[in-house]
């Protein structure tokens, strides 16, 4: 494989700096290069610098991209992400717009509900087919790297079939993927009054087979006082830790700091929403270290104004991470670019903030940030053109799918 | 020119109907066809059916589109538009997510005013070239035609200079561009504190010269206490209506009524904005026949959570329509399909109703409905092919550029 250079780029966003989760000011800092230029080798970045450096560097058969005075970001990090499902919800998005509630829908046996039911019924090929169509739109905002959660089965076979999805994505590709077991996203019907029962099957059957097939790295769960209350959540969060699961939680999307707090006492590498969470519960995140994952798409999607305090976050001193959150009932969008857009607008962080947030903190969040989050010598080729003259470009003209050209590892995925 | 048909369309979303702007139960009468077909002939639709009707009429040297089970919709006509300036404002809006204010930024000479500068200095075909930058993204979200202000010169040579880009976009396409004078966008540095002064320039120089040039069809003006309040207005929509323009205005973007009430007054075709209007000035707009323009992308990306009143607007019987307000300060996005997920998710339009009101309802307001907007037999093949089975994923799969074949007059002028 000849090396690979990139030219003729209006500004390399290198994210390139502490090797630690950024928090404060270091949340602004791009290691921005004017005009400048990468090069790779056998999927590695083995020059980043200005074009003046890099081009006296190529080799006779060096091949070489013009980005067109377009600017290069590192692959997007996606730390949150459902893709695997059958079916959308787009007539229940009808029925909420015309003023039905969440309630009356989900008594309808619609809901999440409705989603367990088709992807128990896929098959393993089909969930497949559908999660390569949602691929390529993540490929389109410029994300390389997925977070994938399974959590639409709710049962041994159909947790284990949505995770052999994810592994079949990560391997076949173009998108990294990084396997969550979720197997407590929600009590199936089955199961409706009797949770202990469900927590008995997820300790018992699913962590234990799950650990044992290698199909997940981190396992997660949703904390809310009527879904996983903490008492209940802390048998599978300890299940998981003592199988060396990372832990991922969805914390207080609706009620305050139950969700934090548990993230907190098991140290877990991050709690995801915090839209409801409180200073108290978010200084239990910072003195723990967990990161906070972001998920403002999923607040403007259900018409809801209370997105997550990031100001206040980062103030704090927290490494916040930016995620789609993409899914096919609260956040059906697989853009980052949508996310930074929301995240500068409704959240009032800056376009440099969102960057770092989307790239290398989330990377940190994964465990990956020695490998991937920022273009640096050494790390993987992970990288977009954008179809941008300036990175503040990227979340100001927003619902724009920017990606020209997406690099894995140095090979074109999408172009 | 052979005949050209679209054939495996999943849904064809004709919007034909009843001649007349729709409003109430009608917004949601999409004219769906299942497994529908075009035939197109020198450039206009020449039978709309299902594929079973239309397949048989197909001649033997008719191009054949496969919409691969795609939907089909009218290109969106988005009514209000401001496509031709000079640079962008990326660095303010880095500014603004960074807490400084629009009063502070504007006070050193930012907002409007900076836009104004680097357009005056601009030369014609500079801002050509800017303006097909901008095409391709209207087209992408697979709109065919724009309402196109001008409004960043605020001086007779600069006005004409960008109402003849506009006509240049119109004559070159590949968008169809319905001219709007907007000279009364702003008072303009060198007028500071002598609005009479500039209002006589709008009204015996420019307007007399732009009616002369035929460089417009509509006038419109920002109407607001603090920029040109209702008794100075009525003397620019005076001399507007006198040339023989229709008018549309700028109305209670942030003051309550007055807009609306002046719009009404003089039966302008459209009120666009209506963020502050009261039940009131929505009554006037009823009585008068006047269409609101809604504009929920600028509500959205100055982070403001005062949308208009849509519902409202619907069960009063208003037609209203929706459109991006394109700009480089306020509303950076060409993107119906994201005008759209914003309708339905923070002003609770329904997906049919969103169509509607982006294709059908839009044509009225620019005088158009005979030619564009639906597709009916003898109309414009006016078209896109959207990435998507069914209309409503239109808008609740959102943060994507959906079309994947935009035709206009039967041509394919993005693919």
């Amino acid at each position: 494989m000849p090396d690979l250079a990139v030219l003729n780029i209006s500004q390399l966003v290198t994210v390139a700096g502490s090797p630690r989760p950024r928090t404060c000011g270091e949340l602004r800092e791009l290691g921005l290069i004017p005009d400048g230029a990468l090069l790779v080798r056998q999927g590695k970045l083995v020059a980043v610098g200005t074009r003046a450096r890099i081009e006296p560097l190529l080799a006779g058969d060096c091949e070489v991209v013009d980005a067109g005075g377009r600017i290069v970001l590192p692959g997007f990090v996606d730390a949150h992400t459902h893709p695997v499902f059958a079916g959308n919800r787009a007539d229940e998005y009808e029925l909420r717009a015309a003023g039905v509630s969440y309630r009356e829908i989900a008594s309808h046996g619609g809901g999440i509900r409705s989603t367990v039911r088709r992807t128990r019924e896929a098959t393993e090929s089909g969930l497949l087919a559908a999660a390569r169509k949602y691929q390529e739109w993540f490929l389109r905002g410029g994300t390389t790297t997925i977070e994938a959660k399974s959590g639409y089965g709710l049962s041994l076979e159909a947790e284990l079939k949505i995770l052999r999805v994810i592994r079949q994505m990560d391997v076949q590709g173009p998108l990294r993927c990084v396997p969550t077991f979720l197997g407590a996203h929600e009590v199936p019907d089955e199961f409706h009054g009797r949770i202990d029962g469900y927590i008995e099957v997820v300790v018992k059957e699913m962590l234990p087979r799950v650990a044992a097939e290698k199909l997940a790295r981190y396992c997660d769960i949703f904390v809310e006082p009527f879904v996983f209350p903490a008492e209940k959540a802390r048998v599978v969060l300890h299940a998981a830790a003592q199988l060396g699961f990372g832990l991922r939680i969805h914390a207080d999307q609706f009620t305050p700091d139950e969700g934090a707090r548990l993230a907190a006492e098991f140290r877990a590498a991050t709690a995801d929403h915090l839209e409801a969470t409180t200073p108290a519960g978010l200084e239990a995140l910072k003195t723990a270290g967990v990161q906070p994952v972001l998920l403002p798409a999923s607040v403007y999607n259900l018409g809801s104004t209370h997105y997550p305090a990031a100001r206040r976050m980062i103030d704090l001193g927290l490494a916040v991470v930016l995620a789609t959150d993409f899914n096919p009932g609260s956040s059906p969008t697989a853009s980052m670019p949508m996310v930074l857009s929301l995240a500068c607008t409704q959240m009032k962080m800056t376009p440099a903030e969102t960057i770092v947030a989307a790239t290398f903190n989330a990377a940190c969040s994964l465990g990956l940030s020695a490998e991937i989050g920022s273009l640096e010598t050494g790390k993987a080729a992970d990288f977009a053109i954008h179809d941008c003259n300036d990175y503040r470009e990227l979340p100001y003209f927003f619902g724009r799918e920017t990606a020209r050209a997406v690099h894995r590892g140095g090979l074109c995925v999408y172009k």
